[in-house]
């Protein structure tokens, strides 16, 4: 069987690219490695441009999340309990962002995807890619015990960090730094501590006060990376929270059922090129930022974005200039990101293995931040996305 | 004998601060270890902000640097030898910067300090610090062979990172950064590349043309911290200079005779507190800057206009607090002066020692900013100088 685009991966990167080819009449096939259940039931981030917001509503996949997200203007930066407000709408001239998980992102795409006739074959095991520098690539994968081919003319791997995308590259060169401390996450029944998230920096490490809905929040402490959840009883972290908020803010905690709890170590990692032949990379499989700044899923959006404009420009009007181009179109943006995930995550966090003056450097850097409109800007246009 | 403030140092902190107490009707006496000629020969840099200028202007003298100095409302950055105007008069509403060289500053304090009958004390030797704790501080130290003694109200230690300032002051806790590179600079009889500076990043390193009139220029590029000057001849100089700047720019550097060639050392350095008793610290004696951005001179500024008006409140309205509070009040700044320089520094120069991730989070640092409207606003507010 022979289909125009092939897609590894059925995360969010490789279904909305599904979709916006599917509105320009480019047919698909998303092959994904595990069940239904099983991706739709990843947690993972919650905040998204509004360029992201765009694209769902551009493919249709928008309803739920208009009446179940909620708009953000602008967060809090709490600095060893001394509270400020960011309004990053003001500051960035009406630009928001939407609090909507994406899980939920995940499963309306799914749904669309499977109502508009899309395929996604799930638990598609042994996925390998074959033929990228020839005009018809091939992906091979077993379903059901069953070894099978689909020939295509493009490979998108949306296939994340450990997917088979990256490694059959070839010449890949790979930037990494992995930070010296972990996010230990909660999601529990209960209020949000305030109507906006709460970036909390204290001398005993960061926080992150974020929420699902008005009933569900999710919650952040940094912690060692060699600490276990067992280290950490609901108790103890709802009392670090409080105390890394500071005496007055500590009030607004209200604790409820702890339903997830998980501790993910942090992680920049930029692979380039993006692209090799007829095989392009698009998401996590080609760049992990650290969460400060949930900018993950909204450097998949991005790239999806510019690797459909792409493709569409081939399929409608034989142009392959976009085509061409498409990892260096997406990297610049994508170091943009980097950058301010690494930037964020250095600011607001205490590290215990650094030269002092660094330290002192990033307090420097937040004091200066706060006390500056022009730095607030800055903060504000990454934070709710440069343009595309 | 006894003086309300004995000043230790006559580099532009000692001499502005002896200036500002006198326009007050404050008497000090400068103790300067060096020789007037040695002194006034001490090249430095040249780039004043706008509190810096006004300060001179304040103790009235700033005729001549009014004459000769020059006004420039920006700067160039070079990126491999594309060149960006950054229009910081525009960017921060009618801030701008004068160059004028340290050693003119320094010589026209003096002399205006000896015009008015101030005291400056050259080839002061052996200055030791006393009774610091006490309310009648002294200061002991040999001239012409004799051990001579001045008691006083108040030390203002402005005697440089080398001074015994900074060594009396008990509990000193040092914060510091050493650059695995140093930069190699000259002075030569020449037109200037441009008529604002250009500070360029190149593969190659960090370059800038600089200048002290239409006549000379101050030009530097970064060097391996274990060049020596034999390493570099002139022609070698201005060939790597050429290569910096890429090559259309190369057609501007003009060349003429070199009568100055020396390699620094860049370091960051801050002491904390700045003060002990009635022991105050100012200037190099309490914080180092790289040179990148042109903070040191103008860093010295600020905290002698801090401490005069400390001491301007004490002896004018016997008020005590902002002694008290003068170093934190300096500190502040100092820290955000650092943070800059520190910024600066890191985004524009080559480092040969670091992972590759940061090296390319310091390129998409450098092209966020020039791309971006705050980010060119954040860069200017500090060049031109933050408020006091």
């Amino acid at each position: 069987m022979h289909v125009p685009v092939v897609i590894v991966g059925s995360g969010p990167a490789g279904l909305l690219l599904s979709h916006l080819l599917h509105v320009q009449g480019i047919e698909s096939v998303i092959l994904e490695r595990k069940s239904r259940d099983y991706v739709e039931g990843r947690i993972r981030a919650g905040v998204l441009e509004m360029g992201t917001v765009d694209l769902m509503k551009r493919v249709g996949v928008d309803a739920r999340m208009n009446k179940e997200g909620i708009i953000h203007g602008g967060i809090y930066i709490s600095v060893n309990g001394k509270r400020t407000h960011v309004n990053m709408e003001e500051l960035t001239g009406g630009s928001t962002v939407m609090v909507y998980g994406q899980t939920e992102v995940t499963k309306d795409l799914i749904q669309a995807r499977l109502d508009h006739g899309g395929e996604i074959i799930f638990e598609a095991e042994d996925v390998s890619l074959h033929d990228i520098n020839g005009d018809t690539p091939s992906v091979r994968y077993v379903k059901d015990g069953n070894a099978l081919e689909l020939t295509c003319d493009y490979i998108a791997a949306c296939d994340g960090f450990h997917g088979v995308g990256r490694k059959t590259l070839p010449g890949v060169k790979e930037f990494e730094k992995v930070y010296p401390f972990g996010w230990l996450g909660v999601l529990a029944h209960a209020k949000p501590v305030a109507e906006e998230l709460i970036y909390a920096k204290h001398d005993r490490g960061f926080a992150l006060c974020s929420m699902r809905s008005d009933k569900v929040v999710r919650h952040y402490v940094q912690v060692p990376i060699t600490d276990k959840i067992e280290d950490w009883s609901d108790d103890r972290f709802w009392d670090e929270l409080r105390t890394r908020l500071g005496e007055e803010d500590a009030e607004l905690v209200n604790e409820g059922e702890v339903f997830e709890k998980s501790i993910a170590p942090l992680r920049s990692f930029v692979a380039e090129p993006m692209q090799h032949g007829r095989l392009f990379l698009a998401g996590d499989a080609a760049h992990i930022v650290p969460p400060t700044g949930a900018k993950g899923l909204n450097l998949a959006a991005s790239d999806v974005h510019y690797l459909s404009e792409a493709l569409i420009a081939k399929y409608k009007s034989n142009r392959e200039d976009l085509l061409a181009s498409y990892s260096d179109t997406a990297l610049a943006r994508v170091w943009k990101a980097e950058r301010f995930s690494w930037w964020m995550t250095s600011m607001l966090h205490t590290f215990d293995d650094q030269n002092e003056f660094d330290g002192r450097i990033r307090n420097a850097e937040l004091e200066y931040i706060l006390s500056s409109k022009a730095g607030l800007k800055t903060l504000s246009e990454n934070y709710v996305g440069l343009p595309y």
